[in-house]
């Protein structure tokens, strides 16, 4: 298994990135829910390649096709399942691969997984391209959470050294997020946007961190043990390829403070009971405590880049050199966005929906 | 659904800080494996309380009793269940509890999920004592996997800003580390011991790092998406109280390098293939590449604490004040070691097992 | 795996027939409930050995002890765990069977499963004394059942070619079935116990049909294909020992019938919609349609018989004679009355519980 | 949840009876299996409708178009997933349906589930249609089954009082089913054509039996309790809609026997151990004993007749007629037979490839 995620709702992920095509099967939506394909289409179009000189060349149009689960345009308790055709694919751009695999990607791994059968055009089944279904069934799971009143904002906290604005922890909504460059700060966007031309330049990529923000989550949705909210968050994050770490409201930094200084005192006050800090970021013991969730998901620099890199020749068993094609994104952080509140509706569709 | 992980393997954990027993069953054990219970005893007694003046002062033996799972010694293929017998509770430690919620403790959210029919005593189900069965499951598995050549260790990685000397990724296994206080770096040991001890006096508690390295996992294990190491990993880890990050390789700073730095070369030599360098700690696409998996997990102060808290009354809704009795960790750090051995434990076998 | 059933409640069952004891793990049951210890008790005696001259000699109180789960009383949301020890355990009465395995039983199936690993005490982990923490969780699961208004009630069908009065599939609650012995009519129930008796004293066993009727489930419960309440009853019920068929209102028979005669006709009325006849026994795609729920499961003769029987051991290869001593039932239907509402029990609430 | 099935391969079916298109996701396939395309067709037409005078007049050539999970004709670890266009879908036969539900069909069951927005079109999720994409994924199935050397053959035990000749359960091989008419006796076959042609003309349906034996299944496959052999193709066929029973072995029949008649004694020979008997169906506690595994679906008439009917309508909550038209099969047994194989496959594939 591998590709299916979820217990109330499950959310089964396939394609490859040359295949016919991509989609994904959602299990267990509630039925007489009418989709706003507009959103969807917005919500997918901020993942899609192309939109933006500062990733790749390839360029489609990632609209999905429904093909089940829908009656008179509204959810009918089937399985909702849609495909997104692949219809700029290049097999060729990937044939030195299958025995020269790249550094830091999953050639070399999914070739010893898979007995040297896996698709390796273009990454196949460990593709970024895989988060387009995974946007599609986000896109999904945020327009239902949204008529719950669960809201999900996300922003480039960071690309290389260079760092947004973050959220401020207990009361995220108060940041706007700028809708083409998704920063808080635009002078720091324009910083970031200098940094990723300058490492394209020199035919390099560069990694960065995405903060994302849950409100309107009641207190009391997660299950203790392994089915937390922390639990679900970081098993559907780290399915988006590049993520390296996941870390909840103060995140690793908390592990230097003071139980005093990280604790977050309770606090009544308009028949609500809050905490006045939220270094937690909204989770205890696995459960919410009514508070923002926040999280940060950290992306390694994409491995596919135009220097020349030392590797190994599968058919001979020698040392040997690479030099990738293809088309490929200098910073996968700032289309990855979209993926990281996709995988977090998800995971709080799944924890609240039953 | 909760307190069950895995998909090979089963395991079940159950119990509160003060029911009679905690315990554990696991499910899809192979059968005709001679389980070694002095060093499952050894395993254990690295977690278990009063055995060291900086932890907490309840004293329990956590002597696992097996109930069923094995014949004439060894595992006969039916589940594998043993309980921990809770022998020193004391459940009127915590009567003000069930009112005055403990400032970033799992009361107040455990109390608005179950209702307020939560076991408020330790912290019933939500309490760290529930890692003692999950390090019996961990120790069966480490047993399991040292016979198929994985090893599993960990040290404190830091306390607070104190800093132990961090594994070698590519060469974990150069490294000892020490049996009584499990650092690499004796004298920064000290430094660390110093510390919390300085935090006890002041009724405070403070965080850390705990570091760990899986060797001997062959290349082409792990399943793509959601079902990679690195989710699986972070789903069982975060199960363990007070983890609030979980990073992987060169983690968190992997954000800040550029492809060309991050990038672990591909080496042929003495028939085997391996990484000049290893910022992906062992991990591509969610598939081991035969390179030491290298992970981090993040603590944050215990949240118990002798000083005085503001929080809020649930009876009457108005804001109060707590002073929290009961025995407790100022830095639950050090015996949770064994914990995130156990939960990595678990996780590779579950992965290697099938 | 193997021991574990359910989605949004999960029943880990453990033990062998002659482990220290066997037991049982629920996780999922709503926080804040009542258990009726004196209730419990009593389904299980239903169940328990050496109540009855017509059953085995083994003689166990079957008193299931509280691990967890419980806080004042009541289930507190953590996983409710039981045991039952085994007290009259005596493994020396299968030391025979260790090599030459018992006609139909499951010593040679589980000998090759486990590479001759698994436990034969007793048939190990693969033993009807499992049944008994199956009771155990089918009485918790009953209890919350009936506080929702849906009652389970079996009685044995048929002994060999001897059968009861069948459920007015429409109106089952209009029978009574006896306590002392599970029939509609008391003088059938006579025969039956004749039966057996004759059967007893020729050293040989026989099989059995119990039917069993759940009243009070809405329409509209169960999903469709995989989950819906045939496929998870029958899980469930397959579950328990000597099993071989299952089937749901008109059951086999309706394969005969026309759909006109098959067919059941709605029918409003009192504010209610009902159907005419019950042919469907309840369920229409997996769903339930509002009228009692009625299956059936046939029980195959015990196995275990005294008559001298052929076989072949396993050390030599060759064809051998093998007599069986130890204590077995000549008719386990009777006995199997409540592990068969347990796994109804189970089922149903694994269906409604979300 | 409701339509993915398997634990070691998952098996995620999606679409509705005039949907665009029905589906499969299949997660878990060994890399590196070459599928035969022209088997799967003839697999998949032995299911469609329109190739028989005897079916219903709907007609779809069933030809799967494969997304993703191939790389150079071979399996390459993702999953696979196809879709099967519905390309002569009538939605219009069924306006009347949506308000006076069809007696024994899901409509009113799906109705309450689904608050009134489930697809009533042609049965939407509950049709008999998604037994094509079943049908896909256990043409898939067995073609690695049969690389193994296990094979799977059904025919129709039974329509009606109309029995075929039933499988040798000890040696079903040497029987040979008509590949026309899956009968084994083909004047049994003409009797039921009859009585099939008899039924159709008078506007009503007839139900049947499908008889099914796996052969070539070692010893040790399957595991105790909820994941025995038996549970776990029960779990399967039950999703097959009208199947209202499944037996193994001997089945029901067992129930009236004696231990001494229906024990299958062991016997040596040629170094195998086999029995002389097949009353258990090649199955114990749950695991495979090395026999041929034989079971039998009972299959209820088709609900939708041309006869008039009486049911309700769901606006005003009065008593109605009800007159179906649309198009249907009088029986469903006969294109059911591959749907069945389809279950079998799927279920043993599961239970062996891990």
């Amino acid at each position: 298994m591998s590709s299916i995620t979820g217990k109330n709702i499950q959310i089964s992920v396939f394609g490859q990135s040359h295949s016919p095509s991509t989609g994904v099967v959602i299990d267990g939506l509630p039925a007489g829910f009418r989709l706003d394909f507009d959103k969807i289409a917005a919500f997918m179009a901020r993942r899609a390649p192309g939109n933006d000189p500062l990733s790749t060349a390839r360029k489609e149009a990632d609209v999905p096709e429904i093909l089940s689960g829908l009656s008179d345009g509204r959810t009918c308790g089937a399985p909702l399942a849609a495909i997104i055709r692949n219809t700029d694919a290049r097999s060729g751009d990937y044939a030195g691969i299958a025995d020269k695999p790249r550094p830091s990607h999953a050639d070399y791994a999914a070739f010893m997984k898979y007995n040297g059968f896996n698709d390796v055009s273009g990454g196949g089944h460990l593709s970024g391209r895989l988060t387009a279904p995974l946007c599609f069934a986000g896109a999904v799971c945020i327009q239902y959470l949204e008529s719950r009143g669960i809201k999900i904002r996300s922003h480039v906290y960071s690309v290389g050294n260079v760092k947004d604005t973050p959220f401020d922890p207990v009361r995220p909504d108060g940041a706007a997020v700028d809708e083409t460059f998704p920063v808080i700060d635009a002078a720091c966007g324009d910083r970031m946007k200098a940094l990723i031309g300058s490492v394209r330049a020199q035919g390099d990529s560069i990694g960065g961190v995405i903060e994302c923000a849950i409100t309107g989550v009641p207190a009391g949705v997660g299950d203790p043990m392994f089915d937390g909210i922390e639990n679900v968050i970081a098993k559907n994050v780290f399915a988006i390829p590049a993520v390296k770490g996941v870390e909840f409201g103060a995140g690793l930094g908390i592990s230097a403070m003071r139980g005093s200084e990280a604790n977050d005192a309770f606090c009544a006050g308009n028949g609500k009971i809050t905490t006045l800090t939220n270094n937690s970021g909204g989770i205890n013991g696995g459960i919410s405590n009514g508070m923002p969730i926040i999280f940060r998901a950290a992306f390694r620099p994409a491995p596919s880049i135009a220097k020349t890199q030392r590797t190994v020749d599968l058919r001979t068993g020698e040392n040997a050199e690479l030099t990738v094609g293809g088309r490929h994104d200098p910073c996968v952080v700032v289309r990855a966005v979209p993926a990281v509140e996709a995988a977090a509706a998800i995971s709080i569709f799944d924890l609240t929906c039953n």
